[in-house]
């Protein structure tokens, strides 16, 4: 009989187990997120590709999410993060190379004049790319980024670039990797540049970063150990259609679910849309000038010089079924600081 | 006192399921592995790895383990299983485009004349190449070659191809996977046609497999449905260097173990070898002419066509640690049929 009462008192334990987990379900997983179609999409998105009883269900190893990330996940204003560490880069590589210190465009960067560093060209700007992010070994441009990220701080907020991530998102991030999905970034800055924080960051692992990719070229160093330097040639550029070929290739799947928030995402949300069954794809749309900025034309303001999120994109989100996020009305906040 | 009894019933309960399962890790997790030095440094690798008190402890994120293919997973004997699936496919593709009849190097193959066949050189094989695997929609490809997957034969054992893997290199899979290692495929063969059977042949998904890769290109179908087509443009040639380059490019770690079988695998293993801590890198051997093949010089053979295992890699292995699999001495079976 002590058997028997010990089998019911495991089942009962076993069935508070149980209550304890349908309890935690309950708790919100996105509490940053206002109530509304956004936060409401997102919720019956998941609900729906992970309920096996659904005729949409997406069995575990086809759930895969891409998200933009500047913009989408962390800010994109004034200039691009990865930008402003190529420009602070440059003192370094001109005290390396001093017969750089009197040749553009890197003569104006060490100047220190912000209205003539403000008017360099893109091709001066891919050639401060090129001799700020090519050339050394792949572990050597690891350790430069990191030491840069753990001192930069941003003009505005006086704060670390990493802490400036947008909460909500990672929210997002989490509730979607609790439910099974693989989130991977697909970005059109520099894959090895993100994934120096990419599992810091949004606990992101860097083999599911996708972005920018110039080739390596096998190497060994001065004690003979083999590594891998970074060369100019450029592999992916991860942006507009070589968003989904650059997914084709890291990934080989058609996402589910995608986020972004500017024209160099369009043919990834609509990749995505293109596939059968249930799909979520959604834009960011920065329209809080308090908290963070607004910027594109759903504000009646000229499209900023990044993250151009145009007239056009939003028709045609409107016309895809591309679900906006509203900054300002969908985010309880924007920061983890706020 | 019923709760006491109940608490030392479950302790009991779980000392029990623990019992299990250290009974459960006594299975020999290779069973078609001999005894000898190359299961005993497997089994050491993974036990050194993946003990925490170990000074030579990976964490998870870190267990990362590649595999060529050909040769190393499969049979590459008389020829490459993927050059097999592109002489077939000339038919169709000369079906459809009946100007390539009279035209070389598709002539020949549709002649059927083996020895004509066997003497195309290698820019005959590439036009073949980009002939049969580019120009279609990603989608079409998959179909295609699971289609031939499922009734093409090996000529030897008339079995369908993905039948001819290692039984020994699958339980090594199994054995690294279920130590938190993941494994990726690293191959000089098509990345988008291995995938096609990855998953059901070596339980290795999609966004695992590192391959020889041409570029897609974005497109509409005639639905207006996005799709991505085939490019010739080669963006990755998985071989030699290019193996490394591809591993940093498709993961962005530097592996802990590696196995291939010839020259082409060599920087891989030179570069797992390259990193700090404990290490292996796996050349395995064709030295069964009974149950497999024989070539290479270690056994006093010519180099085959494929699969080149030389003098001099066999003397680097020697020199560098990198330990030899006998498939005569250390399997036990081939394949899982034997």
């Amino acid at each position: 009989m002590a058997t028997l009462k010990n089998i019911i008192f495991t089942i009962v334990a076993l069935a508070f187990c149980t209550m304890c987990t349908t309890s935690q379900k309950s708790i919100d997983p996105l509490p940053s997120w206002n109530e509304g179609p956004a936060k409401q999409a997102i919720v019956d998105f998941i609900r729906t590709t992970t309920d096996k009883a659904n005729p949409e269900y997406v069995p575990p190893e086809e759930r895969i999410a891409t998200f933009d990330q500047d913009g989408t996940l962390w800010v994109e204003q004034p200039i691009y993060t990865q930008v402003i560490y190529c420009l602070d880069r440059v003192a370094a590589i001109v005290e390396s190379k001093p017969e750089l210190k009197d040749i553009e465009p890197f003569k104006t960067v060490i100047s220190g004049n912000r209205e003539a560093i403000a008017k360099l060209t893109i091709p001066d700007l891919e050639k401060i790319a090129v001799a700020t992010l090519t050339g050394m070994s792949t572990n050597q441009f690891q350790d430069e980024v990191k030491k840069w990220l753990g001192t930069a701080k941003n003009q505005r907020w006086k704060r670390l670039f990493t802490e400036l991530t947008y909460q909500p998102m990672l929210e997002l991030l989490e509730y979607f990797r609790a439910n099974g999905y693989k989130t991977y970034i697909a970005t059109g800055g520099g894959q090895d540049f993100v994934r120096v924080f990419s599992m810091q960051t949004y606990g992101i692992p860097v083999e599911q970063v996708i972005g920018t990719a110039g080739g390596t070229k096998y190497a060994y160093d001065k004690n003979g150990k083999p590594i891998l330097t970074k060369d100019p040639k450029m592999l992916l550029n991860d942006n507009y259609a070589g968003k989904p070929e650059g997914i084709h290739l890291m990934i080989g799947r058609r996402p589910i679910a995608s986020f972004g928030n500017s024209i160099g995402d369009r043919e990834m949300l609509e990749y995505t849309k293109g596939g059968s069954g249930s799909r979520l794809a959604m834009l960011v749309l920065h329209d809080d000038p308090e908290r963070e900025y607004a910027y594109g034309p759903a504000q009646g303001l000229p499209d900023s010089k990044v993250g151009t999120f145009t007239q056009e994109l939003y028709d045609e989100a409107k016309k895809s079924e591309w679900m906006v996020i509203s900054m300002k009305n969908d985010w309880k906040r924007i920061f983890a600081f706020d």
